[in-house]
């Protein structure tokens, strides 16, 4: 294989495509369009001066230990933050995760459909690959069977789930971590959508059943500023020097100034609000886009909906793309997070205000649904 | 070889350890005290409130151009923006040049001694790796016939040099540059410290003689704010597609702040200024050290000075050691640049104010040459 024949990430491309056109309506962009707390920017002004240098290479301890009082409140865990690391946005975390736990020769699974870049860092760093089917009869989760007689070093799970905002209950998710105990499998959870969850469902965190997994997530969904880059991985005791010589290496430290960002953004009241407001979007989406298209769960976290196409294309590539040229709305198309029938479907975001949700659903239903 | 079998980088080791006292002297951190320009401090404040979305892979657009600009001040080179990517510091910069280069089994030189996260780097990407012995007689420089009968798909060079100092002249650059050329070898120039040069001596940029190297260079040492973690890599035109890919899924974009951080920076009377501390700085430091140490070569440019410091034990890692703890004075052993000799050898940085550094030399004359 060469270094490089990894698949574009097809939402980068279409974002760019996008914005040629001035009344674009945006369905595409996993990106929270709420801004952080109104501390994170009184932060941000306050330590600008400071912020020039270096930190430790694993993040500010004050920056730890919020992360540490994070998982106390929320999960009732206690975390040493030094098992901490704070790194340059998930996608840091999973250069570093990646590279920890799977040796040559070895393979690391995920499902499909999922969130693009994990496939492409693992080819990035030459680590096999296996993609593992899910549908909605196991509410697109990773249960034990289908791992046996499969050979695999580690599996990483994301639960609320991108592209189909599923989540782990509490007994899947610990039934989960107990085979890979058992079975000598790393198990790596992606909790980047953890506080975006509504209604009755609830998120676990993968350390509320074990210490020896690695759990990562960082502060560019339910925290609202994807653009500081800084996210962080807690590792099991025996992995964190390791991590910290690949962080020093690969990365010498997340970015200061955005570090600092990260401290004032732990406002829980504020935390709150955005969840209401996503809560709300999700009920205008799910109720508009259900007339038209055809989707097999309601999200219950994140902020994508999972929609099947097939009665308008079994191309949903080339829909998405007609949709975006003909009628400035745009989507992702199922493709870009696996092989597994993602041409029968879309990805939506909801990270826009209703309004403008309001105007893509009336072009969309004018396009797909008027004879 | 085991993925993790990396080195840890020994100076953040020291940083770390040499934290732990009030009152110890700086000598090894490659990170100016300087901050960066006034407007960089006014533009943060100014773009907070719009700074928590990603920007495009590449980079903002106005920071590209910024940098093009650059080229064309400083080199008289033209330089399409669309050939520049923003990354997350030079590491972001290196982990994306060595995986666009090198493919399976090819491999990548560079100098022994040299900056220790290139060979860590590539280890991470399972790139063997040769280390090709320099000193004095060369300026510590590679030149072509180092290079003969060794296969190799890419060069890495750096000038200045951390941690000798040297700089490759007009002549010397262009000869290896051509030699790189004639026999398929990548060449990539690692200019970070370039307008920190001193005296009569001058930098070349490799796209002077060349649209076939890869250049990478940051805002961490001139532009004086290495915590803001961005970088750009200049890539020949065939590059930059795959280079664009390999961003989105190894970092997204590097940090919306930090871009337009940089975009402030470019404040030419400022980096002027900087240029004139640190040129002070290392006369201080170099005429003080020559009387305690030998050195080989005065430092051209960048902020080290490599001094032989045999003369006082032939393991100098032991004798940074003993140092930082008798008389609180922290300095980088040389064996965190290589195997070449690099026992004999202590880099010592003048990034810190000449006060701060004549405490330094008066604790280390005491310790070191008092009967």
């Amino acid at each position: 294989m060469k270094r490089f024949e990894i698949d574009p990430f097809i939402v980068m491309d279409i974002i760019r495509e996008s914005r040629k056109y001035n009344d674009t309506i945006h369905f595409e962009v996993g990106e929270p369009d709420l801004r952080p707390s109104p501390k994170v920017i009184d932060a941000i002004k306050e330590k600008a001066v400071e912020s020039f240098g270096y930190t430790e290479s694993k993040g500010l301890l004050t920056l730890r230990e919020k992360i540490a009082e994070f998982y106390k409140k929320k999960y009732r865990v206690n975390i040493d933050p030094e098992r901490i690391i704070v790194t340059v946005g998930t996608s840091g975390a999973f250069n570093l995760a990646f590279n920890l736990l799977v040796e040559e020769k070895e393979s690391i699974a995920f499902s499909d459909p999922t969130y693009p870049c994990y496939k492409n860092i693992a080819k990035i760093f030459k680590i096999p690959n296996l993609s593992i089917p899910v549908d909605e009869s196991t509410n697109y989760q990773i249960v034990p069977e289908m791992l046996k007689k499969k050979k695999i070093k580690c599996l990483l799970i994301s639960s609320p789930a991108n592209p189909t905002g599923t989540i782990y209950d509490k007994k899947s998710l610990k039934n989960l971590i107990t085979y890979c105990e058992e079975n000598g499998i790393y198990l790596i959870s992606d909790e980047i959508y953890h506080g975006l969850v509504y209604e009755n469902f609830q998120e676990y965190s993968a350390l509320q059943f074990s210490d020896n997994v690695v759990v990562i997530n960082g502060f560019s969904k339910y925290f609202c500023m994807p653009g500081i880059r800084v996210g962080w991985i807690i590792l099991p005791q025996h992995l964190v020097r390791r991590g910290e010589i690949l962080q020093q290496n690969m990365f010498i430290s997340a970015p200061t100034i955005s570090q600092y960002a990260g401290i004032a953004a732990f406002d829980y009241e504020y935390l709150n609000y955005v969840k209401t407001v996503y809560e709300k979007r999700r009920d205008f989406l799910y109720n508009e886009l259900k007339e038209i298209f055809e989707i097999k769960t309601i999200p219950q976290g994140g902020f994508y909906i999972w929609v099947n196409s097939s009665r308008f294309s079994d191309d949903s590539f080339s829909l998405c793309r007609k949709i975006l040229k003909d009628i400035r709305v745009a989507i992702t198309p199922g493709i870009d997070f696996g092989k597994n029938k993602t041409n029968h479907y879309i990805r939506f975001a909801f990270t826009r205000k209703i309004d403008h949700m309001k105007t893509g659903i009336e072009r969309l239903k004018e396009y797909l649904l008027k004879p």
